[in-house]
């Protein structure tokens, strides 16, 4: 009996109306022969609520306490599920990170996951009983409780998947699959049918967040198979895979878009001869996440980097630079705010050189000035004025006629 | 160092701002020089809260999953106290009942305590560390997540307090201490210095609502000093232990009393000759809780058996009686509803006969009619009718002295 991994985030178990809903789902796919394995987030608003209590009482409470107290989330839907699953006849059993044996690092509120003991799990789908598992936590070699960050449900549903053998995993959303770009935003933007794990990381990178990029990772090193599908409608979702069937008209898959960009100029001393490469480590070392790099080094004047991070981030590095100007040995800093980056992604790109250049030339036919670039094997990201953003979304998504339906497979 | 377990209960750490308060009131005791493990209940009206959330899904959850979804509230609490307590500098460590070593039963709901490896705890205890223990929660040796059942955050105390080798176990709670009797209905009622093991739970089997049953048999085994005390007000509050000096005016320590009392008669027919035990048999099978029992062997016409169930459990009880008639072969059954129990208790009744006497010579002066009568070495119980209940409790108070403060220690 073929085992599937299925995966439902906060809002698809918002309530117990919803949690019913989704027992109902899964009770569907369970009556196809199918041994399964449900893993569920926490309720909706849970999360801000418990981390609002915490807020209350300190400033900024232990990692490790605020483990505990948020993993309370998920093992109140999984006995929740687990009832509902039952009330309609399905033996179920709930199994809280460290009951599903998730063995992770020893980092607080963003651990990874070593490996998965999934003995117990297996045991139970050898009864004929619905696994349900909390996502999102785990625990270290020393019994702390720990969770796995940013989309952390997602990832514990594909490295499930990984350990069980699974034949898939499914992931529903309040989307109904991923698009080749927000159709909220541009028009003709189509679901796809298909799509390779190194597109969706690409593109789970530039900001389209229907997938958390750690868990397309995990797929990817498995070749787990994997769906991101609509909790509330019966529709088929979008499938990533290892290989996709790409047509000539395709090699652009999707355009992505992000907003609250800043591009951070640094100025040397013509005199400077260091490294330049000591700002970045001292920024990671501070948390902050640099995107775009772009390092001018000049025969004459003075030399510069500039890098693009996001607005909310501006404050710190800004303060972060001041506090090691000295060891930096930099002369002034610039900086300029309202951009946004505009990204095109495709596995074909690396074949099909002219892309980057039709990218650009349609850009330049709309009179959209270009303040960054970055390129990698399959996407080429722009760093546009933010007024410019959709324009240029758009543009593109015409230019590289994604909204066009083809024989996908 | 000497340690200390102590417990605050729901209402004690109902509110974030409460929590804090308790951090403080813990911060005094590890002051004085104390190794200190905390242990605490869900917040305030969490339960209740849960436990409406699993009404919604399902009429009769089930039991392994009911103890999931109501152990969170308690590690909610472990993790927001732990927080307060690192807030106020002092070095603080949740445990979860697993994580603490608490091993019951393999009984959902009401899973009995088998051993504790308090091994991790005495390792945190040993860095000077608090350990901040989710009460009323444990793990079965399958590793399925278990609950104490009612008042299972005192036994958690006590537990542990016996674990470790504690000095005592402080139980903080919304009353000072266990009083003669209920002051808000008994005048004079009185705060007593100490109490013994037996007295205090007879005092919980009558229906004195302050320390569960369990507890109080744990501390009577391991001999563990225990008090109930205030966690407002700081003022001595009563400390239970094996030998307490009794003066003579104190052989009667204590006045209980509870209502919703209903006493069924079982009316056999003259010829009868089977036993009348079988029934006491098919009610406990059928989770009934018969209390006082006065059996009637005639020796001319037909034999009765009457016991007391309470209100609540009136109609099941019917029932029960009515679905295995003819294996009891009784011939008809009558009930009084609108009944109280008024018991008094003193470790020191044994050895003074004259008190039963005195309590029913007192309560015929009153005029009260006495129903049925139980007695134990340490107590006597009487059925009254419901509107005699409290002139019967306030008259057998004033008739043993209660309220007259006397040497104690």
């Amino acid at each position: 009996m073929s085992t599937l991994v299925v995966k439902f985030g906060g809002t698809s178990v918002a309530t117990t109306e919803r949690i019913q809903h989704v027992a109902q789902r899964i009770q569907k796919e369970y009556k196809k022969g199918h041994s399964i394995v449900a893993v569920v987030s926490a309720m909706g608003k849970t999360t801000d609520q418990l981390v609002a209590m915490a807020n209350e009482i300190a400033t900024t409470p232990s990692k490790r306490e605020m483990d505990v107290l948020l993993t309370t989330g998920e093992q109140v839907t999984i006995s929740l599920l687990s009832m509902a699953l039952q009330s309609l006849g399905i033996e179920a059993q709930s199994f809280t990170g460290w009951q599903a044996g998730i063995v992770t690092e020893q980092v607080p509120s963003n651990a990874r996951i070593e490996n998965i003991q999934a003995k117990t799990i297996q045991q139970a789908l050898n009864e004929h009983k619905i696994a349900v598992v909390a996502g999102f936590q785990g625990i270290d070699a020393q019994g702390n409780i720990t969770t796995l960050g940013r989309g952390g449900s997602d990832t514990t549903a594909v490295a499930l998947a990984a350990a069980l053998g699974a034949e898939r995993c499914d992931i529903y959303t309040d989307v109904d699959g991923v698009y080749t770009s927000d159709p909220r935003y541009i028009k003709g933007a189509r679901k796809l049918q298909e799509m390779s794990y190194d597109e969706m990381l690409e593109l789970a990178h530039l900001g389209a967040g229907v997938l958390h990029p750690r868990s397309v990772e995990v797929a990817k090193n498995h070749r787990m198979p994997m769906t991101v599908r609509s909790s509330y409608e019966e529709v088929e979702g979008t499938i990533l895979k290892e290989e996709v069937i790409v047509e000539k008209n395709l090699v652009v898959r999707g355009v992505a878009f992000e907003e609250q960009i800043v591009r951070m100029t640094v100025y040397y001393n013509e005199s400077y001869t260091g490294s330049l490469a000591n700002i970045f480590t001292t920024l990671a070392k501070n948390h902050i996440n640099v995107d775009i790099i772009v390092q001018a080094l000049v025969a004459q004047g003075s030399p510069t980097v500039s890098f693009s991070v996001k607005e909310s981030q501006l404050q710190e590095t800004l303060a972060v630079l001041a506090a090691h100007k000295s060891t930096l040995g930099y002369d002034h800093i610039e900086h300029e705010s309202q951009l946004a980056k505009v990204s095109i992604v495709g596995s074909g790109m690396a074949s099909n050189p002219g892309v980057a250049a039709a990218m650009f030339d349609r850009l330049y036919r709309e009179g959209i000035g270009v303040k960054m670039v970055s390129t990698s094997e399959i996407k080429v990201s722009v760093v546009v004025a933010h007024e410019d953003m959709l324009k240029a979304a758009n543009a593109l998504h015409e230019e590289f006629e994604l909204s066009k339906v083809s024989v996908e497979v």
